[in-house]
C-alpha cells in the first residue's frame, strides 16, 4: 500500500534533506525509521530537495509499506523511531501512482528575518538577523512585481541547464512588530531561489538596492547580478499543494 | 561605574544561571565577556536564578566597569564575546546601590505548552508537548485563585525555611491554536514554583485534577501534595521591574 505525509523538520543539523554519503540528512532518518518497522529496506519519495540547513512544516512524501494497523498507528510508530527535531503528520493512503514531486501543483515557502539592532538568542535558529530597519513596501513593489509568469534564472539555476521560467501566484512581505516575514507560493522553484530572491529584497528594504535595480536584474536572467543570498536557516517550506 | 542590562538567553545548553563550577552557566559566560573587556575580573549581580534549561528575554544584571565609549558600544563589545545564545540589550547606566534582586518589586515568568497530537520538531526547544487536548477555563479557574497573598509552600521551597508567602499580581492562561501560554507575575517566587504551579494546573486542564482538588492542594501547604512539575524548557523569565 502507498502513503502519503507531512513531514516537519528543524534542518539545523542536517546536511539536507536529500540522502547523502556519510552525511546526516532528512532522508535517510525517514528512510530508516520506516524501514524498521517495515522490517525490510523502504526508499521513499519526496516533494522537493531542501538546501542544509533549510526548515520544513509541510514537506510531503510518500512510501510504500503492509501496514494492517490503521493511520494513527502508523503515524506514532514511525515518530518513535525518528529523532526529536523530525516528525510526520497527517498520513493517508494514496493511489498507487501518487508522485509527491511530480503531481505538486504549488509550493508555499516562508522566510522569516528577525530585525532588531541587538541579536535575539531565542530567535537565531529560525530567522535571519538584520539589523537595520527594513521598509517593507519597498520591498513589497519588488514583491508584486515578480507576481505571474517569469524567468527567474537571475535567482536561481534549474537542474541541467532546463528552462528557467516558473508562475509565481504569491508573493508579500509582512511585518509583526520585530519579525519581517516573506511568503511566496510558486508552480516550482529554481535552486536556490527563495534565498536570492530574499536576499536581493531584504537589500531594497536597507536602502542599498533600488526597485528598478531589483526589476532591471530580474529582466537580465544573469546568475551574476543577483544580489545577497539570503542565510538557510530562516527558510521553510511551508505546504505542497496538489 | 556600575551599569545595568537586561539578558536574553536560551538556556538549552546551560546549567542554569548561576555560576556552578565545572558546569557551563549563563553567568560565566557573561562575567569572561565583561572581564575581558574590563580588563580585569568583573562579578555580576542578577536578578534571580533560573534552572538548568529555563530561558529568559530579561533576566536583569548589574556590574561595575570602567568604559569611556558609550553605551552602545558596551553592549555591542559585550556581545562580540558572548556566545550565540547569550545577549544584552537596554544597558544603561545605575545608581551605585542599584541591586537587580534586592530591588526588584516584580517578576514576570511565561510557560508555553504546544498542544497538539504530533510532536513539533520546530516547537520542541521551547514549549511543553503535551497531546490532550486543554481546557482553558479551567485552567483559568484555578489561575485566578492564586492571585492576591498565599502562602504557596505547596508548589515550592523558600531559601533555607524562610517564609514561603508570596503576592501573586497577574495569573492568566491564554490559547492561540495550538500554543497555550501561562503569564504569572509576582513580588517573588519560590524555587520551582513556576513549573509545579503549571503542571498542577496542566492536570486540571486534562481533566485529571478539579479545581477543588488544586485549591485543597494549595491551602494544605505541603510540598509532597503538589502535582507534577513542567519541564524546564517551556518556561522563560520575561522581566524584572523595579
Amino acid at each position: 500500500m502507498r502513503y502519503r505525509a507531512q513531514v516537519e523538520y528543524d534542518g539545523t543539523a542536517y546536511f539536507g534533506f536529500q540522502r547523502q554519503l556519510n552525511q546526516p540528512t532528512i532522508q535517510e532518518e525517514l528512510e530508516k525509521s520506516i524501514s524498521r518497522i517495515a522490517g525490510e529496506v523502504v526508499n521513499i519519495i519526496f516533494a522537493g530537495r531542501t538546501d542544509s540547513g533549510v526548515h520544513a512544516i509541510g514537506q510531503v512524501i510518500a512510501f510504500q509499506v503492509e501496514w494492517t494497523h490503521g493511520l494513527r498507528a502508523l503515524t506514532n510508530a514511525v515518530n518513535a523511531n525518528l529523532p526529536a527535531d523530525i516528525s510526520i503528520r497527517n498520513v493517508e493512503k494514496a493511489d498507487e501512482d501518487f508522485h509527491p514531486r511530480f503531481d505538486a501543483k504549488r509550493r508555499h515557502y516562508r522566510y522569516f528575518i528577525y530585525n532588531g539592532p541587538i541579536r535575539s538568542p531565542r530567535k537565531r535558529l529560525y530567522s535571519w538577523h538584520v539589523k537595520k530597519e527594513l521598509r517593507v513596501e519597498s520591498m513589497n513593489l519588488a514583491a508584486e512585481g515578480i507576481i505571474g509568469q517569469h524567468d527567474f534564472g537571475t535567482f536561481g539555476q534549474a537542474p541541467q541547464g532546463a528552462n528557467t521560467v516558473r508562475e509565481v501566484f504569491n508573493s508579500l512581505w509582512r511585518r509583526h512588530g520585530d519579525c519581517v516575514q516573506f511568503d511566496i507560493e510558486a508552480n516550482a522553484f529554481l535552486y536556490r531561489m527563495v534565498r536570492s530572491l530574499v536576499g536581493s529584497m531584504k537589500q531594497i528594504g536597507e536602502g542599498s538596492w533600488t526597485v528598478e535595480r531589483f526589476n532591471e536584474t530580474l529582466e537580465s536572467g544573469e546568475r551574476n547580478q543577483a544580489g545577497q543570498s539570503a542565510p538557510a536557516h530562516g527558510l521553510f517550506l511551508m505546504s505542497v499543494m496538489y
